[in-house]
């Protein structure tokens, strides 16, 4: 990594940690500035605008949760054992401190318009097509019902996690973290090949 | 109704509309002088605080709740045509401009510990209660499984319905409101009683 591209990750990493402390939109230059003792300048140069910021800040999300739900989910076999993976591990990136960031962003630029609000929907996509096709993958390996659809197995998975971020970390509900992963065991039972009933 | 209730009432109409579009947050007192065209010594007679113009807004949304949601789906019978009707309903009030208040404004103030974030609170659990109460009932009329657990009925309710949220307002997923219907009724199906499968 060069010199320059190696202080820009320093940089992102520190404004992605203060991001899900004070939100994106609470993450200004000149806070960045006094959080990593650089110039307000310096870091002008390296992104611009605040807004160019919010979109790397983003962009250093999506690195980080590939880096730490995705990749090593994927290396777990194909079908049930990876999506129970994609699942667990999501979970806790999710029960870190301050929450998931993603869930946060989204509050907060669900309303605003820009480059910053496309860079995240578009990274809650990917996640979203990601949960699809460990499905689609389920059903090719004889795990899950031909007649499942991919897509809504994804939406109800990402449905539960929402559950459990506005139970846990909104209404502080002591139960939340069963309740949501017995959402997700009925979800998955429910998907299962041996379940099929005879109609 | 006196006059002075009149006009409190008339004001908060006006900025729970307010807060649906410009968020809790945004709301102040200057703002919603400008909207009502009272003075801001005026409102401040009448809430007092920033803060109390909060909660008297929370309380304003809960109570269009009730008088939307809550009151007609519990003229239904008890049991699934109730679920069915507060389903419903808690969806056309998420489906109308500016989309759920409640949602919005959980986002807001989750991290702003205070009396408007424990007066949101607060409305929700009212609501996931009245949820679990409608479960509870459908068991007794014999429309449930006797071994569901309304609690979990109700977390999962809420997943579905925090889902459409997400893939319609914020991922502007064209098939979203087909999928959270499909989603809730499968979550019905489980439930009924004609489902239990002998182990």
């Amino acid at each position: 990594m060069a010199k320059g591209e190696e202080t820009r990750q320093a940089i992102l990493s520190r404004a992605f940690e203060l991001a899900t402390v004070v939100g994106v939109s609470g993450l200004s230059i000149g806070r960045l500035a006094e959080a990593t003792g650089l110039s307000k300048s310096g870091l002008f140069a390296h992104f611009g605008s605040k807004e160019a910021l919010e979109v790397a800040v983003v962009q250093e999300a999506s690195r980080q949760f590939v880096q730490e739900v995705m990749v090593p989910a994927l290396r777990e076999p194909r079908g049930v054992p990876r999506i129970r993976a994609l699942y667990d591990r999501w979970h806790q990136w999710g029960m870190r401190p301050g929450g998931c960031f993603f869930v946060g962003a989204s509050a907060e630029l669900d309303d605003r318009p820009g480059a910053p609000r496309d860079a995240l929907a578009q990274a809650c996509k990917d996640w979203i097509d990601e949960l699809t096709k460990a499905a689609s993958i389920a059903i090719r390996e004889g795990h899950f019902r031909t007649d499942l659809e991919p897509a809504q197995f994804a939406f109800e998975e990402y449905g539960i996690m929402l559950g459990l971020h506005t139970f846990h970390s909104f209404l502080r509900e002591p139960q939340s973290l069963e309740r949501s992963h017995r959402a997700f065991e009925r979800l998955l039972d429910s998907a299962l090949v041996r379940n099929v009933r005879p109609s």
